[in-house]
């Protein structure tokens, strides 16, 4: 059997795998959260953000006099080192936990002063010499430190999620401009509607996009206020005077992230709202993503028997049994992204729901749905844009055809011969299988040229810059 | 100004209008709950089910001596009017009310105390010869009262709603035999997979919205399970011995339901998990028709530059602004509908889990979603037989077309010739143009016999009944 | 049987009552859509909008040359009419409707113009004098008028929404300036944590509801570039060049709202976003008051078997069962409207997810549960802080004594005698019932005086601004 | 670099790890889908499943003739030990992905393939001795294989979740036991109502539970029935004839679970309402384990400043900063996991509502959600049990207490006094603190012999079984 060291709390003791840089507290999460096989490790930013909130009160600590320099050293190098993605294998807690995240602080702590132990020559557990809370813990609470490492983390996930909403807007920027000569039917209602040109269509993609980043953008932004110093319920109980303002300086400089100190730290410890909003957010880019996803599925649909207007790039055989069939399994996968993370969002509004009193006892929930939201949905969109929008074709030929067959021009003449007598024309087209364009000039109602001119196809898909 | 009586109650008085049947109660609960314009008059099953409720109470408390016969006759009579539906502009409290139902509670006990006192030849308000609590109330509560009543006017909403569905279903079974002929692609992942008949198409949209039926029926059944007698917290503190049990037979017989006293009546008074199913199975339902909705605006996009396998008859003109444009309006409200839907589940999900000890306090919440969803539910599944599935028509040579351009029959010589062989002819058929029937007899890999009677369309659309 | 007019349109006749204004479309919305029995009447922040969008557009018309001086006037002077409140039993169409807004945008367009009719002198439904769609509806879709009113009418109903919330907000400020000086347990996890103030813990309220107020305000923001001009997709189409800029500036002033010209008319006419937005940060604000609430329930609780910090005003009797029961229907209610609040929030999500090419055929359920949303938290606010937040009263003596009783306070010797000595004194003084103050005396760690120090009671509950 | 061996597909060649039983499909999924990082391999249950569909498949197709018997062999073996759990690194999809499962269905075909393969002595990818789709595949679609596999495996998670919700309530009904005889006060809406006993209020949970088992096994019940055989879209193209039953019948013995064929396979093949009636049944479960997991928390508030009628066990230290505190970490987590949960319900809700035509293109979404939700309310419910029910005790002094200070047993007089009086009594009672049974002998009401025997414990915790 491995070797493993004796640690205890106050509850009592528990062994410890020698090689661990975590301890007791970790272990007894181990025991508490057997669940979701997701751990802690599975989110680096999370962890980047939770050493570098230790490290910044250890540096405070070390100013206001709280700690001696070699422990404040040995923790700010231990949490260097775990900033930078080293000794992730001791990240172990489950991320569906209860607590308010004590576990993963309690994590952290270990982690660190078991690392510092180390570096200052002791043995791992030895904790008179540095300890994972009198230390490591000093001026915090869980309550404080662990919204304030989410905040940051969610930072870093969103300017993921961001590139890669990014990215997505940029190949379909590319591909409105390759496709702005392409005339083809609009519907609304997914019936036959006026023309446009395919590339205005993916410009419209594109702003879409633009507009869930400037949503999610924004929302982030509020994060920027955290609440350090706050420790257990807003009061700052046990953090020193002058904590607060200077450990928010530090990690501000640390994380390179414009943090400001939280105007109610009361508040600021038991509301949710800002993660209610980064959620929502979110969940606005997924909508949009997925619409996007769905119509690039109808308008490729077929090859024979579907609209076919665009071609998406093979990405596997389609079919386990159809020879030859191609899937939009890219735009598919997204529908299936963006559909977890509007049931995630839901899941973060009940969380939010549930604060009591001084604290929200289900951050963790939080946490994750938000953290891994973030995560598959800037995935999703680089997908998106590399494995299916770059390689979109247009049938430029089919395009025309819709148009040149469908009676919706018959729109453009309205303001001219009437709504009414539109109507009646539009409907002796759809039965005699005539064009319109035909019929309103037999029925005495305009000449061939008025119509020609009506009907430009640049005037039909741009009227409001037309000069006439 | 109008005339108006003084009422009285714990904490003090209220001016009641003169005409009113409701009393001093019903006034706070108008002043307390201004807020969705939503009344209980809105909602007459539940009226008639409380009604029942306090008719059954009255002659049993009349049988257990808690009530004299000239008040018992008095509360009977009073109920039966009510019940059938007279006084319904008595019941005035909005839907959304705190107090776990109270309120409503109130509305009708001094609905019926009044009109009582009436029949008694008192006036209104002259409670000491017949009491809305003491009397009208007697051995309840509206922690029992409320559910109970709740759970009759449910079983009256999902029975309109399930009258409903099986309307659409029996449209959908019409339309499916009139399409029996009718070859078209089956389409997966909206791309074109292998033939099937429209017929099978419709036929399975009402075997779905059978199943829909069936799942919300068995939920309905669970409500059978009443908790009358419970009283306050289920401990039936105030019902004398015995009152649970016969209480619950005279309903069972005044509502013809099937009902049975719960088991646990603590368990029963605090826990909402039957509402929870009523609302998962009504969502359940608007799934599936939500779906066959959207299958119906899809095959119908067109006419001219969309599948426009089938045409909807026109209910409405499309739009306001493109002449001829007619729109699936039908289908489309029943998307809205059942978003709404599944909104409501969310909501009824939230309500149920907030129960605590004893009580759950948004049970009017879950009542509101609940019936006012199965209402909506239920009249656009008839607005959707009526007004679209029963006038579709099939475009029978393009759904034939479809079949005849696609590779898709490729399939079926997938067991003959090998998936490889398979897909490489459909490659090929694709970047030709040629079918493959043609490609598969030039490579030698089958006669043209065994072509055509591998591809026999009735082989094709039900290979499974064949004789070979 | 009342007297009829015949109207007609593309799809045939139909009989109108002679004294309605509304016409044939309206009278087809009312037979294709007999779903829910909210009307359109419910909303007049909609109709007012409504009227102005069409105020705008037969102004912009007349400059344009669209529309001749007597038209133009009648319609405007119909339109301040109808937006002044006028009329308003004429807009009876159900909320929830198919065709993406149709039967709204028609049933405005009726009234309007039947009512320019008369004050041109003619008939209701003569309208080869005026014609709902040729004039009323000129240089208009239903696809650029009913979002851009959508939004005006949000812009309304989120105003009123906002004065309820900040109705809130000041009235829990006046309660925590009353409680400044009450000192009481916080509790994190419902455990008792460290001591704070009645006036801190309302304080924090106020600024919750300050934030949910931001976050609604900014959502709103979004909602004033419309894309009124942009016709049936986006180009503009029937629209005469230089309208779009000029009626967005018409209706800018009519309104009274900043309004803008939305940058790209394609993405606008088929984006549901903004309304994702605004129902998400409805949402929000709706969990923060839900939150309090609940802790206001809670801190409430008893009489004499509960917290009982504080008593809320009663409001109505409480039970129909238990005499002298008061309970806290003001704040459940509250709870009912915010979990309404969120169902919707997943109703809107799903209906913008729906949204296909060029248009989103669901706007209606979006319009229907936001603007529904908005005004119920609105008025449950309002009632929040009248009927409930305005009478608190606080139990200062039960609010003291639980502080006195507690263990929490060894928190603030923390930093002085180290968290594990802490936490075994925690550990005896619950298991012997003594005051840890006294065991940390008599275990030597500090005098009595140092004890009393760190234990001022304004040290406690706001150390961070106490200078020592 | 690894050894590397080539295989191709309809879209050309592509490098697999030579150790890989895998092969060029799920290499292509590797790159389609780089998304959630949640591996097939997490869910063995679904592996297991999938082995079982092939293994039948394998069977029938033996005794149908279309698999000789060599190559029939070696896919039972390698699914045989797929099964049982080897080669379960192999499974390295990501669970979210597009196709509506095919790259799950490949990596299982792939994997049994190239194990089979080597049974045979050949090589992996030598796939003209044993091909992955003409075999391994036969006479199946992805399209019928995964919803059956996954059918499987929710029955197999079912099992185990239902296990982990009965060993929830053994462990409630074992503590109801043990606290029959405590007497304490029911509350209401959070107010004091009236008395009960423990025991009542645990019995009413492990009911709560058992009624979640009950619904949870009634909705896995219909998932009995499968469409094996059904291929593409249900009209079983490519299966021979005979061949659905007799699959099913295999199936059945192999899985030994009581499978049927369903009634229309075109149906089954696109319909999910069965997932959504799981996922739903697993949300009313999680409802009624939040909520006790909620009076769990609300009842053991304090130690000193809450209702501190239980004590749950200390698990772990309850935080970094408050010395002694012991949060209710395990009924928090229950939360955290029960909102998941419902958020996973909407999810899943939107995945079924997303199917278009003759397939669902979400299944994997569904499939995660269900399988891993079901997964973690399993040890939720477990950990619940072990780590906090069964070490639940009573604070029976507190309990008593709570009964003797309260108001609330006047209710029990108010079938004799009238509620009036008892309201007036009750009022006096909280003014004065004096009790209300003194009271009412004051007031010559009663004798304080007809007040103790209407007040005895028995009769007031469970009136409707004493006799009188």
């Amino acid at each position: 059997m491995a070797r493993r060291r004796i640690e205890h709390d106050s509850l009592g003791e528990r062994e410890v795998p020698h090689h661990a840089y975590y301890g007791v507290q970790t272990v007894r999460a181990l025991e508490n959260f057997p669940l979701s096989r997701i751990q802690l490790s599975m989110f680096p930013s999370l962890i980047t953000a939770f050493a570098q909130v230790k490290q910044a009160a250890a540096i405070t600590n070390g100013e206001l006099g709280g700690l001696d320099p070699a422990r404040r050293d040995a923790i700010v190098k231990a949490c260097e080192e775990v900033a930078s993605g080293e000794h992730s294998d001791h990240f172990v807690v489950d991320m569906l936990q209860g607590g308010a995240g004590t576990s993963t602080n309690m994590n952290v702590n270990e982690v660190i002063t078991n690392r510092g132990l180390e570096l200052l020559g002791h043995e791992r557990g030895d904790y008179e010499h540095l300890h994972p809370i009198d230390d490591t813990n000093r001026s915090q609470s869980t309550n404080d430190a662990y919204p304030t490492a989410l905040k940051l983390a969610i930072m870093t996930a969103a300017d993921e999620a961001t590139t890669g909403l990014e990215h997505l807007q940029a190949a379909l920027v590319e591909r409105s401009q390759a496709f702005a000569h392409v005339i083809k039917m609009g519907r609304t209602e997914l019936q036959d509607a006026v023309p446009m040109t395919l590339g205005q269509e993916f410009a419209a993609y594109a702003v879409m996009v633009g507009e869930g980043v400037r949503a999610l953008r924004h929302s982030v932004d509020d994060l920027h206020s955290v609440a350090l110093g706050a420790t257990a319920i807003g009061t700052g109980i046990t953090s020193p005077p002058g904590y607060a303002a200077r450990v928010t300086e530090i990690l501000a400089e640390l994380s390179d992230r414009p943090l400001t100190l939280a105007h109610d730290l009361v508040e600021a410890t038991q509301d949710s709202g800002d993660f209610v909003s980064v959620s929502a957010a979110m969940k606005r880019a997924a909508v949009q993503v997925s619409k996007i996803a769905n119509d690039l599925r109808l308008l490729s649909s077929g090859p024979r028997a579907g609209l076919a207007e665009i071609r998406l790039p093979a990405m596997q055989p389609g079919s386990s049994i159809m020879p030859g069939k191609v899937n939009p399994v890219i735009p598919e996968v997204v529908n299936v992204v963006c559909y977890q993370l509007i049931g995630f969002d839901v899941a973060v509004t009940m969380a939010a729901e549930a604060s009591q009193l001084e604290l929200n006892h289900t951050e963790p929930l939080m946490a994750l749905d938000v953290l891994h939201g973030l995560h598959i949905l800037g995935r999703a969109c680089r997908v998106l844009a590399d494995r299916c929008v770059a390689g979109i074709e247009a049938d430029e030929d089919r395009c025309r055809r819709y148009v040149e067959r469908s009676t919706g021009v018959v729109t453009a003449l309205n303001p001219v011969i009437g709504y009414e007598r539109s109507a009646m024309v539009a409907k002796e087209a759809l039965a005699t299988g005539r064009p319109v364009t035909e019929l309103v000039v037999e029925h005495g109602w305009l000449t061939a040229e008025q119509v020609s001119d009506l009907l430009r196809p640049e005037r039909l898909v741009n009227p409001l810059t037309v000069e006439d």
